[in-house]
């Protein structure tokens, strides 16, 4: 490509709203244009990037043997209804309604349309296994869109869905995802991580997610320092602490007038705020009360993932109002604790092995120091109910977890059987019985790989691509084009030389200053730069630098191209 | 691609709602399922052929000079309103809104979006000319879908729009486009017409049509039987006939009870058809009373394109209410007549020309024969309002016109500053003053072009595909593969050798009777058939047979390789 006949559309400033580097750098580099909230133009220079992305993994799922499809934006409202998502979605699933007033949504995510398409298209054991993909724009109608295309409403994603016998054949082809994801971004080239994940809105019994490792990323990773284990906090277990000690003190009420926050009342009476306790009162499930009481240690915090997958906690995770803590209690919130509590109580580990511990009197204006579980409060049960810290064992027994931070761009799920039944697709066994099949499902974000990909790969000067999905491979640039003939020659024929060596480049043709040329060129992150001078002519030699590299070489004709092979 | 690891869903029966060939095939091949009205999800085999057609596109838009963008599917009210055509498009543009009770509507076509790219992107006349396009999901929301992907709600549309500094430059592009289309469309292998067409909901200056010529086609186009004059019926002109002959007859009111079409009243007469004269009243533009009534011949008829152009119709063409007709000539419709008519007239060219004609009398159940412009009635305006008929001179004054059916699958624009005006769009000149460029905008419905082709290139056995597009070019039938390890390795390496040379290749491992095995290959036409038997490696020869012929041919192994290569 000669970037005279591109639109380069590089900026100087860094646009105000932009929040994350992806974004300031996206936008600088003309990779795209905000049209609305959350939703973006691609410029050509992003889109460059976004098809060979697209492209690695197409390659891949085909290699995989999964079957590509294109299934529509539009999507009527019946098969969500069907498989109860409808009204469970919440409002970042768009519904719409066509002139007829039929009811439709912009599909988020797709089980209900390939299970449909399954349950009309597959009769036969014979036809099984499938898995069908699709490259597709998807809609979420995120509250707050933010962070460019990094969470975007409209975005391109590929998902797949894969439907089997039995639980075995599954897991074969979720362990066949999993190599496929790996190749995929190993392909891109980012540093990733596959972690143990919760399977959210898509529902199902086991989930692992594909973690591009980045400071500015929005989940956070437990990573075993010594071991392979890791996990997205909202999984990370935590397992029983050490026992509880004896109690030691004796109980005693002290006043804490305006302390209502752990951190409060571990300032005031100048104690360590592990030795404090709260309490997050949530609604219960279904016929077990009203309420509960989850129990957490003052330097811990409550996770919702796992909260809301105890029996006894209604999902999701609701917190009771302060009129419904104050009928349970008879006192306000900021003041509440396990002694002498009238709804059930159930404790995370670290909680319960708390003696001598400092919680809430019950009573507005007081606390209680030297509290104990047993001889003062109700023994509470226990659970899994925080999220893990630095430092904490690694739940696989090798090492301490270290938090880090990802930006999740897969996730790969057995959902079981939660969609076939719900369709009700059954197919006819060897035996001609009828059989409902077992389903997974696999999700790459495609737009927020070139994001994530950005976050990981930059530095001061712009971004530094792979070469696999560098917008070109190599950029040659031209040193005053249009008054020298002789580097206009040369650099004319190093392009079409490379270009028909299926080395994607781009001519650097437009006549600008060398600074300004360089700084374009660096702020797109192409990785090979080749500057053809009237001096390097003369000398017989190209400048070379790589985007990483702070020296430029002086490469013959042979030696750029060896290293370009 | 091994069939046995394929997902080919042939369908037996022919689908009762299917009411064309293309919609049956597409279904019966199993190219694609219907998902809603309009909406259809495209199966792997389907998509196959979508991808092929996508892909010929892309390459000669980027051939050229094209640059590849994707704006989003949503797109954000305030553009359409900006542009006027929020209001104007009709139903057929899905309006929607957002978690916010924002505005949105799903991008139709995306002038507004690309004109609003460049308005924020281009400041200087060195920027331009420039043409941006892209491949993207459209919705349309048609009142009636019907005919599969041909008259679909969402479908895959490549959408391109230029911008210049004058109208010489945007005649360039224009033409480059047209060059282009003709080379895509070439490519795909398909027989096509370029004709001239109306403007429409885009509106601008001028614009042709890429029609693929065929049966079923929707569109009615009129072509010179001599010259390559070739236009869309709706824009087809007919020029003035014959001066009017001199009055022969005496006027005479005739009863004509129950006779109101001028059908039924040259029955009873026993006259020519092309003899009667008929009034259609229709909204007058403002300013111009309220009616205007348009004299048509009988055996022609009105063209509503054409009309609403007339600067005294109202645009679109409206009809007159049955109370307004009375209201203007103090009788039901099916009587009137230019005689004693107290609106203004305009007569088609070939409706002026008449002498000694018969109208209606503007009295319920009474005709008028022998009536005369200027004698009975006042002279009218003149005009080209009706559509050209078989056997009408060629407008170019060469040959007359034939009739024949086309698809329309590409249009292209002169749309002029139409959407830079009005989204306040300007370019700095070399002056330094401020220019409003000029535009072009060119269209190609990707997904009509699939189901076109299947119009034009059927027979009763399935589809035939040109090479370029098919699924695969080549199927390898293996005949008993189950029990024959000879045919198995010979078709095996077979199929190596040709996927080795890039030839696009299927082996058809399934194991179906042969008779099954052929059916199917014919019905989703698969342009080179060959088949490895038993019989055929004992005589060291292949079967082979296109998918146009009748009959089998031997090759041998190099022959073979040679017809394919």
């Amino acid at each position: 490509m000669r970037l005279s006949r591109f639109h380069l559309a590089t900026l100087k400033e860094v646009p105000a709203d932009a929040e994350i580097v992806s974004h300031r750098l996206m936008l600088r580099a003309g990779m795209i244009r905000k049209l609305a909230a959350g939703i973006y133009t691609w410029l050509p220079l992003g889109l460059r990037v976004l098809r060979k992305v697209e492209a690695i993994v197409r390659d891949e799922m085909n290699r995989a043997g999964a079957l590509e499809v294109l299934a529509s934006m539009v999507v009527p409202a019946e098969l969500w209804q069907e498989s109860g998502r409808y009204n469970k979605y919440g409002p970042e699933l768009l519904r719409l309604k066509d002139r007829h007033q039929r009811d439709f949504v912009l599909g988020p995510t797709h089980e209900e349309v390939i299970t449909d398409l399954v349950r009309r298209d597959i009769r036969s054991y014979r036809q099984l296994p499938i898995n069908f993909y699709q490259i597709q724009t998807k809609f979420r109608d995120e509250i707050r869109p933010r962070f460019g295309v990094m969470r975007g409403r409209e975005f391109l994603m590929k998902d797949s869905y894969s439907f089997h016998l039995d639980a075995d054949d599954l897991e074969r082809e979720y362990q066949n995802m999993r190599e496929t994801y790996k190749r995929i971004f190993t392909r891109v080239g980012v540093d990733f991580r596959i972690v143990k994940a919760d399977t959210g809105a898509i529902g199902g019994d086991r989930s692992e997610e594909f973690q591009v490792l980045a400071q500015s990323g929005e989940d956070q990773l437990a990573v075993s320092d010594t071991s392979d284990y890791a996990a997205n906090i909202e999984v990370a277990e935590t397992g029983p602490a050490a026992a509880r000690a004896a109690a030691k003190s004796t109980l005693a009420k002290v006043a804490t007038p305006t302390q209502k926050t752990c951190e409060e009342v571990a300032a005031l009476l100048d104690i360590p705020l592990a030795t404090t306790l709260k309490l997050i009162v949530v609604k219960a499930s279904e016929g077990d009360g009203d309420l509960v009481a989850l129990a957490v240690r003052g330097d811990h915090t409550l996770n919702a993932v796992k909260a809301a997958k105890h029996p006894r906690v209604a999902s999701p995770m609701t917190l009771a109002t302060e009129a419904e803590i104050r009928g349970a209690f008879g006192c306000e919130p900021g003041f509440l604790g396990p002694v002498g509590a009238k709804i059930p109580v159930i404790a995370d580990y670290a909680a319960d092995a708390l003696a001598d511990f400092v919680c809430g009197a019950n009573e507005a204006g007081f606390h209680l120091t030297g509290a104990n579980w047993v001889r003062d409060a109700a023994a509470p049960a226990t659970a899994d109910l925080r999220n893990a810290v630095e430092g904490d064992a690694s739940p696989d027994g090798h090492g301490k977890l270290r938090l880090v931070r990802g930006i999740e761009v897969g996730q790969i799920f057995q959902n079981g059987p939660l969609y076939t039944k719900a369709l009700g697709v059954t197919v006819l066994d060897e035996a001609g019985k009828e059989l409902t099949p077992t389903a997974g499902c696999y999700g790459i974000g495609v737009t927020r790989t070139v994001a994530a990909v950005i976050e990981q790969c930059h530095d001061d000067a712009g971004i530094v691509w792979p070469d696999a999905i560098a917008p070109w491979r190599v950029a040659i640039c031209m040193i005053n084009p249009k008054n020298d003939a002789k580097v206009n020659a040369a650099a004319d024929s190093l392009y079409a030389e490379l270009t028909a060596r299926g080395i994607d480049t781009a001519l650097d043709d437009r006549g600008l200053r060398p600074g300004a040329m360089f700084a374009d060129i660096e702020l797109i992150g192409i990785p090979h730069r080749i500057v053809v001078s009237e001096r390097g002519l003369a000398a017989g030699t190209f400048e070379y630098r790589a985007r990483g590299e702070t020296e430029n070489r002086q490469l013959n004709h042979e030696q750029l191209l060896e290293l370009l092979a």
